[in-house]
């Protein structure tokens, strides 16, 4: 049992949050809603003997759910597993391993995922819930190729279901047992003042581009809310939070994004306030993911205004946020926007050079396309920068958040597998 | 005036094409063609005092040019420039300055373009060749954002008319002042059998994407050929070069090639002969490029086989040498095809993960999607990387040149203008 830590990437620890009028906490996960219970634990699958188990729980009386997973064409065994249990848009349970990826392992890893669902549904029956391995999703995530070590897994399964446990102990554990290359657990809770609440954990350090990337989360509501209610809610945030967190532009075969409904606060909650609720806790975890996020030394925020449209803004504030030049730049507090400028012209959308202008941190840099006065003096030492490009053309706006490109990203991405 | 150096970074300095028939010949460039004269000088546009003003000369007596440039829509006055000039198909001379890109510099930013092509044209004329401001390309690069020191770019022009030599010193001074970020001037020569040659010269080191970037090439012929033939050639010479020469995904607003024909061997070429000629000299041209990029540590070429066409090929192995993750492994030694996998898996084309094959050097890594036994073993220790990817699919196949991501690049690109 790891010893809970309530250990905050950003401070402070709690606020409010304005837009739902709840209270955020970041000490407390997927086992501040009630219903729900939580465990992790070392179960030997990594070789270091740190903890690589979690299983979430859902203890009803209701078990909606939805999940958003990965678009690579390359989808690991759980991945495929889960999104066949989620045909049935209930869930149980999730089980979670770090320290092995169970990616591109064929056959015999799909059936690793079958049969760890299998394990959980029988250790969860003995214990006294009867349930079926169609209401269990996996989630994995490390190194891509290995086969996991079953065996561990398995005796692993068998003793978490003794250790779940509700209150945040359960949670923190578990958002502890899915670290990787992470150093710090990542986890939040919105109480509603509705008398209801969400609460959920991450994990994803590196890896992370759009429509999510070496990342698992799940998010659990005390919540009445149907699948479909969850569904939606669920797909709106992770599109303007998790789906615009892009790190270093590759794409897991892992990301899966799951919300659980127990229904245990007995409130239902309609479609805006589900929304906005399943938003704040989303857009909370991608913030602790780009804070902890693999060598990163600057928190990068790419905005860009007067696009066309907001889709245009974002495939163009994506593409500024890919750009190694710009990225080293920012690393080396320097504020070349020239190199902002090159990444604005690759775009797919069409621009007019004449009539951009440019912002580091609040001051202007570049006006309808040229240098101003004192741009190169601007002051980027800070460990924040906010990059603002507005393309002149009309009101679309979007915002993307990434990482500076430094030595500790080479340095922690060169030597992984080995 | 540059020291003449006959520093190749490939070796041997000398070898037979054995498409063409011709001598490859390192140590020449733009001059080794009759008809050309060039020359190279510091002009003090570099604070460092380096050489950083080229001119190319063509004294005919056919003067048929041809040209590709950037595709970033954000173009430096130059590229503007010499894409006007280019609409009448013929060349006189081509001015060349590092120390400055000349980009993002607003209508005084053209017009400085336009009044170097003038002075240029002002100088041969007064020199003795009767010479337009609109037979006169113009190339920069450098930091993106400021103004050129035209007094010192004005000065230099009238100044390096004088210097203008044939033979190898000319080119290879030409070749010495387009540097950057550089290491070693770029040039080869293709002497074809059939008693006429191409020669050419290069210059870039980062910022290298497809449609190219911060690359400037100069070639030359003495064939007779039309600008058609010249723009037949260079298209499709630098479709299957340059075009698949990515670096780090960057590309520049200073692209060019151009390609400028003297007649003056008085051989009439057929275009077969002539795109073959072309090709082997941008070939060469780009694997030096390959081979001095920045922070290179490994040169890296990515095959991808078994794709349903040539231009699906492409585009995966496109998406797999930008992907930061494969490169940082490389740069490791860590044969983690995993990351190959999920890089496959980003691409837009479709493709069926069960059927994937990858290999390292010539050892098979991954078969059928999943990892062979020893695939953790395969020794990438040395400084080149072959990966192909088979996706068993059909016949189209694309091979695209890349480096590993080092922290040599990381060091580089994080203080360039500062």
């Amino acid at each position: 049992m790891t010893e809970p830590q309530h250990q905050s990437p950003l401070e402070p620890a709690e606020f409010d949050d304005a837009a739902t009028g709840g209270r955020m906490v970041r000490r407390q996960g997927v086992t501040a809603p009630l219903g729900f219970r939580a465990a992790g634990l070392a179960a030997g699958i990594k070789v270091s003997g740190r903890p690589d188990l979690a299983l979430v729980f859902n203890e009803g009386p209701e078990y909606a759910a939805a999940g958003v997973f990965t678009s690579n064409q390359v989808k690991a065994a759980p991945v495929r597993w889960s999104q066949q249990v989620l045909k049935g848009r209930r869930l149980r349970s999730v089980i979670l391993n770090s320290g092995g990826a169970n990616a591109c392992t064929g056959p015999g890893g799909f059936q690793d995922s079958h049969a760890t669902a299998e394990a959980v549904a029988q250790a969860l029956s003995n214990w006294g819930t009867e349930t079926g391995a169609g209401e269990v999703a996996v989630c994995s995530t490390g190194l891509i190729g290995d086969r996991l070590p079953m065996d561990k897994v398995l005796a692993g399964v068998t003793e978490i279901v003794h250790e779940m446990a509700g209150g945040i102990e359960g949670g923190t554990d578990a958002a502890h047992a899915i670290m990787t290359t992470d150093t710090i657990p990542k986890q939040v809770a919105l109480h509603h003042p509705g008398g209801w609440n969400v609460g959920g954990m991450a994990k994803g350090a590196g890896m992370m581009a759009p429509s999510l990337a070496t990342m698992l989360v799940v998010l659990t509501t005390d919540a009445e809310a149907t699948a479909d209610q969850l569904d939606t809610a669920l797909r709106r945030a992770t599109a303007r939070t998790f789906d615009r967190l892009d790190i270093d532009g590759a794409m897991s075969t892992n990301d899966t994004v799951l919300l659980l409904s127990s229904g245990a606060s007995a409130v239902r909650v309609d479609q805006t306030d589900l929304d906005a609720a399943v938003f704040a806790v989303c857009d909370d975890l991608a913030a602790q993911l780009q804070n902890d996020a693999e060598g990163v030394t600057k928190r990068v925020e790419i905005t860009v205004t007067g696009a066309k449209t907001d889709a245009d803004a974002l495939e163009v504030a994506r593409t500024v946020a890919r750009d190694s030049l710009v990225k080293t730049a920012l690393f080396g507090s320097d504020p070349n926007w020239g190199r902002v400028l090159a990444a604005l012209g690759v775009t797919s959308v069409l621009i007019d050079p004449d009539v951009i202008s440019v912002s580091f941190n609040g001051s202007t840099v570049c006006a309808n396309g040229t240098g101003v006065p004192g741009a190169r003096e601007v002051d980027l030492s800070g460990d924040r920068i906010h990059v603002v490009a507005d393309l002149g053309l009309g009101d679309g706006e979007a915002t993307v958040r990434t990482t500076d490109l430094s030595h500790a990203y080479v340095e922690e991405n060169s030597a992984y597998s080995s």
